[in-house]
């Protein structure tokens, strides 16, 4: 019986997808390269999971689990020879504890159901990312996503207490734990958070929710040197308690582009300082935390640390401030358009930022660069267009990538690795690490099928 | 060559403790008995603990590091076969990064030094437990220490940016991230946090440090009905923003206790209500936090939540209230005394704590029992006395712990598993996560050397 025949047994046969019914499907979100696999599989629940994994290992074929597809860094892509597991069908939020806060899910529900059903029982999941409508927490977990609220509720590491995770062999590791603390024995979960699928594939999760936000309050401001930001930090994440939510720094390139046509916004504040923040607290107290916000603001400006800055005044000129830093779009007017997500120490931001600038400038007559991100947790961003097409990726990256080594920063802050970044790993990671990933993996996935060549080589088939 | 003199050989003679040296320390700061061990050995760094640790593999010589000694759960008990690694001398603060908001320490630094370090700067180490001043960053790391702020800052693996850490046969795993974001490959600290030492020794780390705290308010509070707690806790979590920072309940047993003579405190609420909470908010902004939390606070009464309560006028006042809370103490006047640490959703608490008393009167004719913890963190303590010796400690374990297994609960919410809850890890633990963590254990530990017999058997040495 061949291995079609013997996954139509496990999950159904109009559940294993072939030949056309893969090659329409998109490998991504961006991505709309035909997808190439020797099939589809979807199973409907853990034990489907586990048989169709059992099946794979003990026959050494070559699995990769896709979520939403949302992903930037080719986390997900496979060649004919794969087989990929679609958690699509497993959509079920199981079920959701007001008292205890808590939500137990499938790991194939979406991001933006999770929040809604969240809001219906008067909760919140605070993790929020672009791609919500499409972005699954399957995929959340295996990337520890982070997304635009990092600053005070951390990352999706930090709303998963709990997983229930299928390694190679089938076996089912349920540790799907529904409390805030709990020291008995090692946290397995962590072994899937952030793995990019390669130790195992997560199939439901318990999540923590929160209280929902009493009240949003939205700033952009004017900064007139670089060493002001991180002091403009530390000023507004003390006066506003554990309310601050964003620091998002956009630099003059960047919020040049983004308010000035075709981009739609007008410029909030003029356009002639070097950097501009995004600063947003949620708190639970209207009009006390307005009150606050404008002292805060208020000793900024008494402090020189801010030249100029607006309030939000309303949901609809908050939303058109956000739609500004959020208008990433039109970098693509700029190609090849390269984005990149990397981390590090503030202290050594402003002679990053140069340093990358002097190495494009070395490296290409022209170029545009365009630098934005979440500062408050030491996460850059740059959209980067040289040349006249792809060939000069590598040559880009290098600009980016190598002046991170010696800062002890990282090419990936919250994207992950896949295959993109693999052959830069090296530069946040020494070998004794690498190894010890390498040794995990071989250990928990003996014979190489998840996700196989992902992060990084080394570990054979 | 024997042991003693190669061990001498990397650390110097007079850092191998032997005979009297050893058997005149105790074994821990509330267990008087002598320490039993083959030497102690005291290494002054990474380097060295690198070199003690190679020795010791390659000849099969188990091996205990040691902190401050301040564990509840016999973790860190060695017998006379063992070697004891005391990262006694790695007491280096090695930097502060007032603008990266990092400190990096060696293992043997006290927390209560980091504290201070983080205050001469004007940052804060959140991490606060009874033990500061004896408990090191490597112990808080190796338990993943809670303590009462879990609520607003999590816990010890929340407040560790990276780690060195050497394995069992001598590798030096050195992941010194200084960022909040870093999805560059596997999060590999995650295997030397609450792992209690049987994964590694970790030398070294960086600690994330946050802004100190502008205003502190708390609260005293008598609830008539259990569950109306949890609607408590969730409106002060909403209404204060992310300030909410403690929530701990004291039941009436224990509430009687900490405020009767000869315990030192009085009574701030009539002795009457079946539960008390014990509120605390941290905030940036002194005055309107105190109005904020007094509008909630008014309005938990209107509700019907609260019954009486006090808000503590001054810091005396707050001393006074918190050294009820922690008059944990008085419980030692019941001999023999057992204090117990779980954790579980929050809607089964009630009914938890019923079939614990239940259990109790089932199997002893006299008994006390005292209930308190830091429910905000679904977290219970109790102090249990029965019978006049410690043989009653198993039949007292079993009433206490197996009503655990079928609601979810785990027998350590914060404390650790060591040797004292190894026969009760099943109770919240499957065996395909047993068999998990034994087989992490043998992959970087394939000798046993690493606190062996802690956590589980099983893994041969």
């Amino acid at each position: 019986m061949d291995l079609i025949q013997k996954l139509a047994d496990i999950v159904g046969s109009q559940h294993v997808l072939l030949d056309d019914d893969v090659s329409s499907r998109a490998r991504g979100i961006w991505d709309h390269e035909a997808i190439e696999a020797k099939a589809i599989v979807r199973p409907k629940n853990t034990a489907e999971v586990s048989a169709v994994l059992k099946l794979c290992n003990e026959i050494g074929q070559k699995i990769v689990a896709h979520g939403g597809l949302t992903g930037l860094v080719e986390g997900a892509i496979t060649s004919e020879d794969d087989l990929i597991l679609s958690l699509e069908r497993m959509t079920e939020i199981e079920s959701i504890d007001p008292v205890n806060r808590t939500m137990t899910v499938q790991a194939g529900v979406l991001l933006q159901s999770v929040q809604e059903a969240a809001e219906q029982v008067g909760l919140f999941y605070p993790l929020d990312l672009g791609a919500r409508g499409s972005c699954t927490m399957g995929g959340n977990i295996a990337t520890n996503a982070g997304g635009n609220r990092v600053i005070r509720y951390g990352m999706t590491r930090d709303m998963v207490l709990g997983t229930e995770a299928v390694l190679a062999d089938g076996s089912v590791v349920s540790s799907m734990n529904e409390m805030i603390k709990n020291n008995a024995g090692f946290d397995l979960k962590q072994l899937f958070i952030g793995t990019e699928g390669s130790l195992g594939v997560v199939t439901r999760a318990v999540l923590r929710l929160r209280e929902q936000p009493r009240s949003q309050e939205t700033v952009f401001a004017a900064v007139n040197e670089f060493r002001q930001l991180p002091k403009l930090l530390k000023l507004m994440d003390a006066r506003l308690g554990g309310t601050l939510a964003a620091f998002e720094v956009l630099w003059n390139d960047f919020y040049r582009l983004v308010t000035t046509p075709p981009a739609l916004q007008e410029p909030p504040l003029s356009q002639d300082y070097p950097y501009y923040v995004l600063i947003e607290a949620l708190g639970g107290d209207p009009d006390g935390d307005k009150e606050r916000l404008e002292n805060a603001l208020h000793d900024a400006h008494e402090s020189g640390l801010v030249a100029e800055s607006v309030v939000a005044q309303g949901e609809s000129h908050r939303r058109r401030i956000w739609a500004m830093r959020d208008d990433v779009e039109q970098t693509t007017r700029f190609q090849p358009n390269y984005i990149f997500d990397v981390s590090l120490p503030i202290p050594n931001m402003e002679n990053y930022v140069s340093t990358v600038r002097t190495g494009l400038e070395t490296t290409f007559e022209e170029f545009t660069m365009f630098t934005f991100g979440h500062m408050g947790d030491g996460n850059l961003h740059f959209a980067i267009s040289a040349g006249n097409d792809h060939s000069t990726h590598p040559a880009v990256e290098k600009c980016v990538y190598e002046p991170l080594r010696d800062i002890g920063g990282s090419v990936s802050a919250e994207h992950g690795v896949g295959l993109e970044k693999k052959p830069y790993l090296d530069i946040s990671r020494n070998g004794i690490e690498l190894d010890l990933m390498r040794t995990l993996k071989r250990t928990l996935d003996p014979n190489g099928i998840l996700n196989p060549g992902k992060i990084f080589d080394g570990v054979a088939a």
